[in-house]
């Protein structure tokens, strides 16, 4: 793209809030120099046009100093899941790709590809943060950059887990990338920046308000390969990335929780759905990313059990031993048809093995032995 | 059926273990009196046969003046869905539709039509327990028999959901219907012979096995409409009857848990894999079970919020208003693209709901709006 175009998306930023997908749309159709010219070219929207051509000229020279740079379509680092919007239709009537992004810090945006977004309520459990912290941790030990809003509870635990293993990590924030919400994140958001990248399609300066917070979730959807919600209640804005990641196909997965929970309940609503699939661990989040044979996850066995070392005859008659009352070896030998001899023989190897007793009305399963 | 029938019945369950598939195949194939003429015939199980004979009459009367009654297929009471069991094919060599139930107690198997088995872990959490009780409830309120194996842990509180709300309940047992297995739930099993049924497919007397747990599992799956897995570890015995559910295609439906708690880590995983799909209260489980336009559930919804009462234009304003800093009318109105008196308007009625404040600095959301 040319620097005028790079300029065009910065002005037209400056005149429409992000997300305006009848703007976007049209930018996406015939290029942003060319909706800037036929805005130009309207008595009603000249003046704002030529004022914000000026302000946009000041915008790219403060940032550029504050080390900022205007990532646009076109450019080698462009993510290109923000392409998706284009067709992904429209949420509260916002949606589009987005003219350009601000980026702060040394990530390039084309490491993004296969990232994973974690998100979810912003008042968190402990249980919900503990959970967010371990899978981005995991995930990120795995090299997929972690993905998140900078937010309270779950969004901090996410970035913090990604820092935990000395990963890079995404910060998508609703303010203007220079810019610091909630205050409290100024050290998180301070390293982010220094070590990957914070992220906004807001003017620099611009303020945090609700409908930017509602378009911020869409990139943090289309960004990434798949969303993780951790916990997120019933109207959670978690649950609009989650909706956003859908309509994008892209991979939505959900941490269960107790039932009653409150800020587990819009993810069991997902999973029920079939909307989102339920994971429950790093692994099983890199399981459903992974193309066919990467991130093999074995499948959880219970502990190995004395009983998988017998032999067939042996298991035969174990299962044929009363539980509770105790029963003579030729009964044993009655109900699974077998000789005397051989069931007395597999009674003894068993009793050797503890796993039942004999006694003075016969033979029962040891103590916890049927479990 | 005859009376011959029923006896002949009775006389192969003192041949044969219970879910033996071999000869419960046949029995389905050729009929019961068939099978043990033939049986009969030959040399090697003729003695065995003659002994089981007399003492299947002696079991009849018996179990008669005991109260208890065997149900076999072509009974009006016998349960329909037991037939599925014909084709369900076998797990470890078990399986068959059984050769007659033994039944203790007024409720007639063929009010289990639509029954919902509750099933889970033994070594169960009080969460667990909690909720399998409350799920018990709701279902057996809505007039649908709970059935379980009154195990302690999770089928022990299904019971006892059900009797909470005075309606009967279903305990299938591995021991005889006439025992008491395990011997602590002496007196439930005793209220639900006097209010539901105790059954079990084990001759009277029969003492609980391995083997017949795993084969009674298919008959709690059989019976009911759908089997609700509450807490399971991985090798939970839970999960052989989910296994039979969804074999015979049953509802299969899991209760989420912390993923921290190893006795969800089974539920997880039925949902996870697409096997079982995931239900948090009674009223889910009835909508699963549910014929079209039954149980119709009203989605959850958040709290009615505030934001839910304004016009189009005041929420458009509200929206542009910033979360941390001040904002002038006319900044507020040159984003949203709105005249200045309308945006001052509005910034005044959102003022007065106590959603924005003005302050020296401009406006800006009051605490905790834009949640």
């Amino acid at each position: 793209m040319t620097d005028s175009d790079r300029l065009a998306r910065i002005t037209l930023g400056r005149i429409v809030e992000p997300g305006r997908l009848s703007m976007l749309g049209a930018v996406t159709e015939v290029g942003a120099l060319t909706v800037l010219d036929s805005l130009r070219d309207e008595p009603e929207t000249r003046s704002r046009v030529l004022q914000a051509e000026v302000d946009a000229q000041r915008d790219l020279e403060s940032a550029t100093r504050a080390g900022l740079r205007f990532v646009v379509p076109g450019d080698a680092e462009w993510p290109a899941g923000l392409d998706d919007l284009a067709h992904a239709g429209p949420v509260q009537e916002r949606g589009g790709v987005p003219l350009g992004l601000w980026v702060r810090g040394p990530l390039r945006l084309d490491a993004l590809a296969g990232s994973v977004a974690i998100v979810g309520s912003r008042a968190a459990t402990t249980y919900g943060t503990d959970l967010a912290r371990e899978i981005a941790a995991d995930v990120a030990e795995a090299g997929r950059v972690v993905v998140s809003g900078a937010a309270y509870g779950i969004d901090q635990a996410a970035h913090r887990g990604a820092v935990s293993v000395g990963a890079p990590t995404v910060a998508v924030l609703a303010c203007g990338a220079d810019s610091v919400y909630p205050p409290r994140h100024a050290d998180l958001l301070a390293h982010i920046a220094a070590e990957g990248a914070v992220v906004s399609e807001t003017v620099p300066g611009g303020a945090a308000m609700r409908v930017r917070f509602l378009t911020r979730n869409r990139l943090i959807a289309a960004l990434t390969g798949g969303t993780v919600v951790v916990e997120a209640a019933v109207r959670s804005g978690a649950l609009n990335t989650a909706n956003w990641a859908a309509r994008l196909n892209r991979h939505l997965m959900g941490v269960p929780g107790p039932v009653t929970s409150a800020p587990s309940a819009g993810v069991h609503q997902l999973i029920r759905t079939g909307a989102a699939s339920l994971v429950t661990s790093g692994p099983e989040v890199l399981e459903v990313l992974g193309a066919a044979g990467e991130h093999l996850l074995e499948r959880p066995r219970g502990r190995d059990r004395p009983r998988d070392a017998l032999t067939d005859r042996q298991r035969l008659v174990l299962d044929a031993v009363p539980v509770a009352r105790g029963a003579t070896s030729a009964s044993i030998a009655r109900v699974i048809g077998l000789g005397a001899d051989a069931t007395h023989t597999a009674l003894l190897e068993l009793e050797v093995r503890g796993m039942v007793e004999g006694g003075v009305d016969g033979w029962r399963l040891a103590a916890l032995a049927h479990d």
